[in-house]
């Protein structure tokens, strides 16, 4: 039996319009101050900023070139909401191994995520209705 | 000009048709090990229990009682989903003063939660489609 666990609760995805007006949202009325520019991964299809928290991140996301896979989400959820959770593990390819043997589906194979570690998608309809991230530990 | 700010992400809240069969998604899938007995708030209409990560948690809620606050949300997700996002707070009625004097619209009066601390509720539509849960983080 593997002693596979998730770790930390590394972030909470939020898909919206546009990332600058949230990001207003939580710097203006929630009065975060620590937020970061904004990044684009187009392999993803998503631009992208951080919220940095004492211990955790909001992640916003929107979409970026044509065939994002958010535009379905937005077209649900005009105004944005919460898109994914996503924890941290010790190793990617262990975790897909695991996911994938304990008989949830798996979206991807491992690539690179937002923080430049390794990251898999597991599938909704496996945990509740919520789209769930791995996401490899940054090694410090 | 308030310096209030949000501190720690508290907790996520993924509603679920059943937190004895979502928590044992996140025991058996993700191997979580720590999860706690469920607890019920009838005020709220909601039984819930937290699944304990090294720096934040997930909190499971079900419908309790007949007027409950999530039905319509289940109705909608019947397979459950993302619910609102907790941020803490160092004084809950500064909070709520910040959060109407800013324009949004706090949906409760400070009431207990969940974690025997004052809470409140900041309408979605105020932030980019989140229910935000604002609590007055535990005094050590």
């Amino acid at each position: 039996m593997s002693e596979f666990k998730i770790g930390p609760l590394n972030h909470v995805g939020v898909a919206v319009p546009s990332i600058e007006e949230a990001a207003n949202t939580y710097r203006e009325l929630y009065g975060a101050i620590d937020i970061t520019e904004p990044g684009e991964m187009e392999a993803q299809g998503v631009r992208f900023c951080f919220v940095n928290l004492p211990n955790s991140q909001i992640e916003l996301i929107e979409p970026f070139g044509e065939n994002s896979p958010i535009v379905n989400f937005l077209k649900k959820n005009p105004k944005g909401g919460q898109h994914h959770v996503c924890f941290e593990v010790d190793d990617i390819h262990e975790a897909k191994k695991v996911m994938e043997e304990r008989g949830a589906t798996v979206l991807n194979e491992p690539r690179i995520g937002a923080h430049g570690t390794l990251i898999i998608f597991v599938h909704p309809k496996n945990s509740n209705g919520v789209l769930i991230e791995l996401m490899e530990a940054p090694k410090h």
